[in-house]
């Protein structure tokens, strides 16, 4: 390990102890490397503006950190155990490059406000990703319920069979799920929007230092004003973000048990292209339906993130080395979290239904409801057409179709009234 | 219990089967059971728009609704055991009251859209609560911050005195994270602000029932239009009310640590008035912070309440009876939640800090950091002024005050930039 | 609100802060009482035998302490708001019957101790009544796994079909899940087995009580030895028992998931008695199995509780108030828990398969396991047998039947040698 | 990525796909292989005894397995995305130095039970470490409660202070935590100790299997006999392991709050080490406790692992994808657990108390309850005696001394009879 930025003389480093502090610290790093480094051409362009770097330094600057992205994405640079993390990889590097100059990179900072803007910007971009992934999916999913208005499939409550219902209103009805998603995800997105850059240890700095140029050059839409509540929002956003993810997480979680039940041989409603299966090591006659089962387990990674985080939450006020674990959790949560729905416009725009599994779902007693309310509206009272209706439930069905059945279900948004006009103008107004 | 609305002719009712498939719920819809009654009545109307109900027949109902409302207010209408829940209880009082015309008020109906509704407008009025709560918080707290931003406090990072702060940076810190948090309630009451009366069980129903009209009647921003969507909406929006909460509740549980710290002997910062503290049932010489402590373990009911509803959500779509026990859930979490809030404003408005205490803590090694920074600016590199000022660290007050280093923190956000005419503004425009 | 015990003169109590340091804690009491008044007792035994009561004075107070749990258990005393706590309902009524003798009650206690041993006692009798459920479980399973072990029944994996099974080995699986599950209810038991009686607040007394009396006569199997140690188990051993609960709630959500989908009309595997269904109010043709959604949404509030208690423990050591919320967590969590439970034995006992439609539910494929290991066992190396098998699938069922797949399911543990023996005796093993 | 076991002619693989599915499934499996190997012996040796294998071919198995281990050891043989799984490179590379002895290996075996019995195997390691690392704390915790028993310590409710302690009462306390704990890490262990291999895909297999063999060459207390409950405890061992290892790093938060507190400069009861700490990038004067605090926030890690399994585990029975979660959990929760506990036994031997700071914290009011509980021995009722006390709490400490308070402290397992003999006798019987 290099020297530590911090280090004094005659206070001895202990390996496994320095070990234990490090953990996969620098190694997460690796993920807000590149946001790191871009606030730090902020930070020191702001260093300009009130007199701490000169012009010819921040040129300087600004080319070795430009470099060290290069040389960072290019695998040059790698960032390793050789920094305590890569906040001080950073300045090593401009030091090592740029003597003075790198060693004033850090005036007016610290490596809190620092982690603080590479994560709020990495947040941000996950989000959005998360956001335009939403828009996709809802896309599929409105385009599929326009098709497939006229195709019936049975309606379930308690897994058991309950009335007549159609592709159309179950494809409109993700639509609806996944744009308020999309929505969750755009507000959560514009209420972490803050920058917390320039807000020091916690405390500021006795240094005007460029706040307002630096939430410009950063594209944030406002700034994190006060320093204790830079260090008080540590976890408080990243959970607020994991939120948002887990939203989806969880409709996708539901989905996923739609489309298990759907595939099983006993369901037999959808046939999924074999790229989404794979076999046993056993049994020569399988083929199972792991990418669904994998996207059903995500919730469960992006739970855990949220736990590791919410735990760590028992704080007063400033900073704790606690809030390290923090990084960890954000990484894995929406590192699995956006890889399952990586996959999910695709899988959704290829499953196939098989028709006449899902018409041969649909029973007699599925009409039934249809049935009492036909008497409701000729004026018996519905309770009363209720208990007729359940006295002669086997022959609900008589003389009815799907068709017939669907036709009539004109209440706003089942499956006569999908309204997907509306969906539409919803889904068109997300961001892209 | 009075005859089950679905009970057929033959079935036996097993009592021990039917107290724990009942358990506490008619006792907890009390809790929603007026907005059940606002909401049939808005159904009511739409059905005797789409001619289910004569105009009579409407009369009658609205004026039998408001009787129950005021019979249930004063105590008079008890919902208890005698009924399986309060939708039955409202069927059964119409029926009771009204013959054939309440025989009709489920027409086009489900319970499960009925307490989609009910719960929907409690969740939205507690939101609401939660708002206005936090808009008396952050106002108690800037107006803290602008009378005590001469007031010096030690600032700490890992509990560890750090550098000279104010009690004027610790108030506008709390004022910014109550204030971000009220924006959130906002936005997450926008979220969930969708009428999903009218969809039925699930599938809609064939009724062309006047949703639209519903929708505005009872106040919603918008339609929730699929009704597959209003079933998946079950615990979902109920997840994002309470994470919202889960928000304050995190803030609360770090600002009653810093209280129960500064109330310590040790720490000595705070004096609290008699009336928040209790005694000790053997030592006669206590007088324990309880109301701080209990503030602190607000959350853990908060986060009880979200795990009992996310355990729930790995489901198929559809309604499934396991999303009953959301019931209890946010009952609990957002009990427990505003409980503690609404006596925020007069514990934070009433506590008195002890300027002596404060000012003692702030010990010489707290100015190394102007020291450096000062150094830097004089253009000394920063690495190499730190550098200097840790060897010299034992000196770093010298000549200094807390006043001079409080007067010369200039980065924004900072002790001489508090900006708090920027949060007030925040403030202005949150919900009343 | 009568007289706190520790109010001192000239503090005010103001109604709204009382109210919520108070919440439901002395409806909670309820719960704890009778264990209360026992261990009063046993304390007031051990105050005796040093000297602090007199003979007379704890006749006196034993009598009065069987009467109260006698009116209490009567309902002629009612615990509620009258008191800050039961601990002080039980001091306030010794004292209004006895004078003096009652005053000395508390002599050498602190309301830390006497809570900690009323729900160490309550927790005892609760982990016991678990494990007696569990037992009976058991019970049934295997009594139903020795009566079926013929009965062939299609074995799943990913949701899709598998291999041949039968219904003895799905019903010796869950026999010795919950076997398990009742080894470790025990372990729990005795885990916290410990008498924190005699700790006092947390750091021990001025007095030689006599704590092994104690410890004897309230039957723990052992003395919990330190004061600062009773205190750090406060919630630690809550959770204990509640991770014993939720254990077995955990293996009720995996059997009700069984049975949601074995009644569900596309598998159609099992009978359901109409007492264990419900109706729907629109639908006339619903029969639906709330009770297992219900058994299945019981972990859910286990869950919820072992996060209430679990978010509390991130304090130092020593009391602190907010430790008060673990005993709604575990008044909820075992309430749900073993209420579920209950129901189950009958549940079990009289679901009726339905052999048609296992016998159905099992295709071809699902004998090519049996196929290629037969092969394997005529010398073809194994992945090969597989390949061929797998070429084959179709076949694979050809001339053979489920009686003569499972009676070739020799490897201990499966169809043809469930080891049944062995598990009646780990059954017969488990206290009653 | 080398050929699938189960890939079937004309079924294309998606790139994307695989990458979802595998995730970092194969590098996790480098924490399983050697059990894996080990395990693969034994069903080695077990399939010659059934007649599948020659001798001769288990002979090079035999030989192979050892190869194999110790390439990877050497690293020489790196397990990377070149194959599926740690399962599927045993067999591969087998296959590719033994032809069709390579290609029998996995007769009567599935991935299934391979993983089961490899990471059950995994656990008891684990579980082993856990218990000795308690055994040494604990022995280090009552080391120093036996030399530093008349070291006067303030004692804290509430984060108040409350009465005389002593370092070797808050010694003794963490020593009898750590001692309870290790017991729960050995039951825990006890528990899990049953050998699942020879269950193959969850419905065992058409082959007497050798499972007595295996589970006695594998070191297995007892056959976990039934295959349908094998699957059934993936997941559930897991948890139960995390939830033993959890109530450990919930202590290990507790001490750590207890350090973080007397750390600070306003308790500044401990001086910690230098090795212990770390400087701050940008504030000269600091000295802060990471260790501290990363151990404080060890539990998050663990609560996030054992959330991460609980909210796989709404499933039926049988195996499913979805569990593969599991593993990365796990690992994620010991390896963070064990790490942080590692170092706890040098850092509590090495922790220096400040005396004249704890004698300092004594205040006169915490003989308040010596002085009551006085009277009470002299036949003054309690509560009159703690009224009395309650009035003259200035004066409470008057002629008193520290060492008086803790010289009569003799209540049980207090000060003047710590009972440590006791606690050693525990500690003994604990496994090495």
């Amino acid at each position: 390990m290099s020297t530590l930025l911090w280090q004094k003389p005659g206070v001895t480093v202990d390996a496994q102890i320095q070990r234990f502090l490090a953990a996969d610290d620098v190694q997460l790093d690796r993920e807000f490397f590149l946001y790191d480094i871009g606030a730090s051409l902020a930070h020191a362009q702001g260093l300009q503006q009130i007199g701490i770097l000169s012009a010819d330094e921040l040129t300087a600057i600004t080319r070795e950190l430009a470099q060290l992205a290069e040389d960072f994405r290019a695998g040059v640079f790698v960032l390793d155990a050789r920094y305590e993390d890569g906040h001080s990889a950073i300045e090593a590097r401009l030091t090592e490059r740029l003597g003075d100059a790198g060693r004033k990179i850090h005036t007016g900072r610290s490596r809190n406000d620092q982690i603080l803007v590479a994560t709020r910007l990495w947040l941000k971009e996950k989000l959005a990703c998360l956001g335009a992934r939403l828009r996709e999916i809802a896309g599929v999913a409105l385009a599929r319920a326009d098709a497939e208005q006229a195709l019936p499939m049975p309606g379930y409550t308690h897994l058991q069979r309950a009335v007549v219902s159609s592709a159309g209103m179950w494809w409109a009805g993700w639509a609806e799920a996944f744009i308020d998603d999309a929505v969750r995800a755009r507000d959560t997105l514009a209420w972490i929007d803050a920058n917390p850059l320039g807000t020091a240890a916690g405390y500021g700095v006795n240094l005007p230092l460029a706040r307002d140029h630096t939430t410009h050059a950063l594209g944030f839409a406002r700034l994190q004003i006060n320093p204790v509540y830079a260090q008080l929002s540590r976890g408080k956003f990243e959970l607020a973000a994991l939120e948002a993810l887990g939203s989806v997480t969880l409709d996708l979680r539901r989905i996923a048990w739609d489309l298990s039940l759907f595939t099983s041989a006993e369901f037999g409603f959808v046939a999924l292209p074999a790229q989404y299966t794979t076999g046993s090591s056993i049994m020569p006659n399988k083929r199972n339906p792991d990418v669904i089962e994998l996207m059903r387990a995500t919730h469960a990674s992006v739970a855990a993130a949220r736990t590791e985080i919410e735990q760590l939450l028992s704080l007063p006020s400033g900073y704790h080395r606690d809030l390290q674990a923090s990084k960890g959790a954000i990484v894995h949560g929406f590192g699995r979290g956006l890889a399952a729905l990586d996959l999910l416009p695709a899988l959704l725009a290829n499953l196939e239904w098989r028709e006449d599994r899902l018409r041969a779902a649909i029973d007699s007693g599925m009409y039934a409801t249809d049935v009492a309310v036909e008497a409701a509206i000729a004026g018996v009272p519905f309770r009363e057409a209720y208990r007729t209706a359940a006295e002669q439930v086997d022959n609900a069905g008589q003389g009815r179709t799907p068709e017939g059945s669907l036709a009539a279900r004109t209440s706003p948004g089942a499956a006569a009234e999908l309204r997907l006009d509306v969906l539409r103008a919803r889904w068109q107004a997300l961001p892209e």
